[in-house]
């Protein structure tokens, strides 16, 4: 399935992916989808928002079992964020097919369109709009870095922009979803186990720190007489990172506007985001409330004026607690019974063997990533696996799973839709 | 003089003035010089280069007196630099005269056309041409951001092209070129002197640093598993702070520019621009140095690569030793004479009193900023004065002096006028 996935939308110069909402790479994509449920016999069908889905059984019954994730990219994005979520769905079923597996309730795979929003700006609108996250408004005056809005876009690919909303009734069938994807990090890399499950997703949110000084001469100013804005905010910097360290969270300066930003003159004002997310709201409200007094102190000292705007903020989403524990002792049952990484070492790792470091355990990791198993969450019993990233790398042609990993993901992925699905 | 000087180039908005070379604003202020001159009965005339020159007695006789300074601005300036200079001088003449001195030698009042560069990109482009620092050929490649070449502005502005070039018979006519300007920090703000002489321009010089970490997700890399380029970047501008304090000398990061700018992408580029000046050179490089192996230190230890490279650097300029201590013993003589501030104390400044903070002294200072009198320097014995800035700022609207202080500029001025080209 890779061989005939793999070249669309990849750029030669950075050997990255740009497979972008609603274009031609995109187009691709779904082609590609369609013609692999339809070569293993599935009922393709297009969703009102443009997602697609692949039928084992009645696309109409209740209690379906579905699987998948996405196909479109970041700008310069690796090949399994998204992807090997829809392959691993597809190869799940060929193996519960080679197992004889018997299905009980219907089965579908999605790829659900639109996750990354890299073409519009906003993350998840193909599962945002079904969950009712989005409006159709509102998605109606999403614009990309043309001037196309997205039901221009959609029209151009053929789908009507007019269809477009909630989707609850299409929901309320769904028993269950499960998302595999690839770790965004190196939690499980460190382990033998090549994947875990996942507990929550971080609250997060984005704050912008304006640190507002004097603009004057660099070359005249006498160090004493400045109120330099660049210094309180290299201080926030490095506070940010320490107060992170200290409570297990991440925060993070990734963007920077500088006004006038010119080499030879003391900044009036230096403008900074702060992207920041932790295991629990509390935890994150203290993080970004440290960073602020600490940037109001450095402030004072510096003759610096600081104002924090929360830009947004995303709760804390936690996955379905019994799915994912019926998930996670699934998995660690299994393992025992097959000799995984856990009962035999890690040497003996096989495209079989996961989970399982200690007696019965699974890693069951949360992230500060946002998916559409995320937006689902409210609305359905969502799950989700994740399969080791050697490099941890994420969003960049760097990110990285070994063949016997994934192939560890696609077993584990058959277990859990045999367990939810044929029973 | 300032009524009709004053309103031309100033922006409604942000009060400040955008006077750049061989704009209309600029023809204006010309306009204005040319005027004064010749309501003077001083003989105008435009050099080869654009600049403008107003001689009382021969402008062909040797061993000139000149004093000026330049009328263009940076973007939203201040009133005060360049066209005190210009008025002081003029004003200057009208007390010489007042006081009935008969003058031994050409004096003539100098505009140096395009001393701030803020339409071409490079500064004292008139006083460069003028002394041979920068070939006929360079100024052709200079252009705007309109796409305007400087021979095109110069043509478009009536001035002919083809004229520019190195004038060493000029100079080679001139004793003494003297410039007041209105100083940019708050040396003398400090004490009871309105006046300053000019001892040295500092070597100046920039650096860009280009700080290499790995780009990646913010919300889900591992603070651990980071090679965030910002964390460099926040440690490096403090670093070049404190070095800056340590030696007396100035660092300032006021340019950055970030890859990919992100809020939530770990960057995996950060460039910023460290603007440095000493009071030697070997101060200056001991500073870079000491900020250069921190950056290395830090960057080691955050597995981020930092590569240096400087873009410009400015030896040292000093004015002539034997003509600054001319002008700072004889207004030290006069300001004991008349009674000035280190006589009989602040309090008692008048517009008529300058100098002296202790027995005969007369604060000599050095500067960080450029100016036509540097440029200059190489080939006519030049001084400079300096008129107090209570608010220290330059090159915006808040740059200030007083009206008690400006005419004690003008009153130095005319002393150091008559005592060098009336004796």
């Amino acid at each position: 399935m890779w061989r005939e996935l793999s070249p669309i939308g990849r750029d030669r110069d950075s050997g990255g992916y740009r497979r972008y909402a609603w274009t031609g790479a995109d187009a691709d994509c779904r082609a590609w989808f369609r013609a692999q449920a339809e070569s293993r016999g599935l009922t393709h069908e297009v969703d009102r928002n443009g997602n697609q889905w692949a039928w084992l059984g009645d696309p109409a019954g209740r209690d379906a079992v579905v699987t998948g994730s996405h196909l479109d990219s970041v700008p310069d994005g690796g090949a399994f964020d998204g992807p090997l979520g829809v392959v691993s769905a597809f190869a799940a079923l060929d193996e519960l097919r080679a197992r004889g597996a018997e299905f009980s309730r219907p089965l579908a795979i999605s790829n659900f369109v639109d996750e990354e929003g890299a073409r519009f700006g906003l993350a998840c609108v193909g599962s945002r709009l079904t969950a009712g996250r989005l409006t159709a408004e509102q998605a109606g005056r999403l614009t990309d870095a043309d001037g196309v809005t997205l039901p221009q876009a959609m029209e151009r690919a053929g789908h009507d922009p007019e269809a477009v909303g909630a989707d609850p009734e299409r929901l309320g069938r769904i028993a269950a979803f499960v998302e595999l994807h690839v770790e965004q990090g190196r939690a499980l890399a460190e382990g033998p186990h090549p994947v875990g499950v996942a507990s929550a997703i971080w609250p997060h949110g984005r704050w912008r720190f304006d640190f507002r000084g004097e603009a004057n001469h660099a070359g005249t100013t006498r160090l004493a007489d400045r109120r330099d804005p660049m210094l309180t905010y290299a201080h926030t910097v490095l506070a940010a990172r320490e107060h992170a360290a200290g409570t297990g969270a991440l925060a993070t300066f990734g963007k920077v506007a500088v006004d006038p930003n010119g080499v030879n003159a003391i900044a009036s004002l230096v403008r900074g985001w702060l992207d920041s997310r932790a295991a629990d709201e509390e935890t994150l409200a203290e993080l970004v409330g440290a960073v602020e007094r600490s940037a109001a102190e450095h402030g004072a000292a510096d003759g610096v004026g600081v104002e924090v705007t929360r830009e947004s903020f995303t709760p804390v989403v936690e996955f379905a607690g019994g799915l994912r524990d019926r998930l996670a002792a699934l998995l660690a049952r299994l393992d025992a019974e097959r000799g995984g990484p856990g009962s035999a070492g890690a040497g003996s790792r096989g495209p079989a063997s996961y989970g399982a470091g200690g007696p019965g355990a699974v890693p069951i990791l949360p992230t500060g990533a946002g998916h559409d198993a995320g937006v689902l969450s409210a609305a359905v019993p969502t799950a989700m696996l994740y399969v080791r990233n050697p490099t941890g790398v994420s969003h960049s042609p760097a990110e990285f799973a070994t063949e016997d990993d994934c192939t560890a993901g696609v077993v584990a992925l058959a277990d859990v839709l045999e367990d939810l699905a044929c029973r």
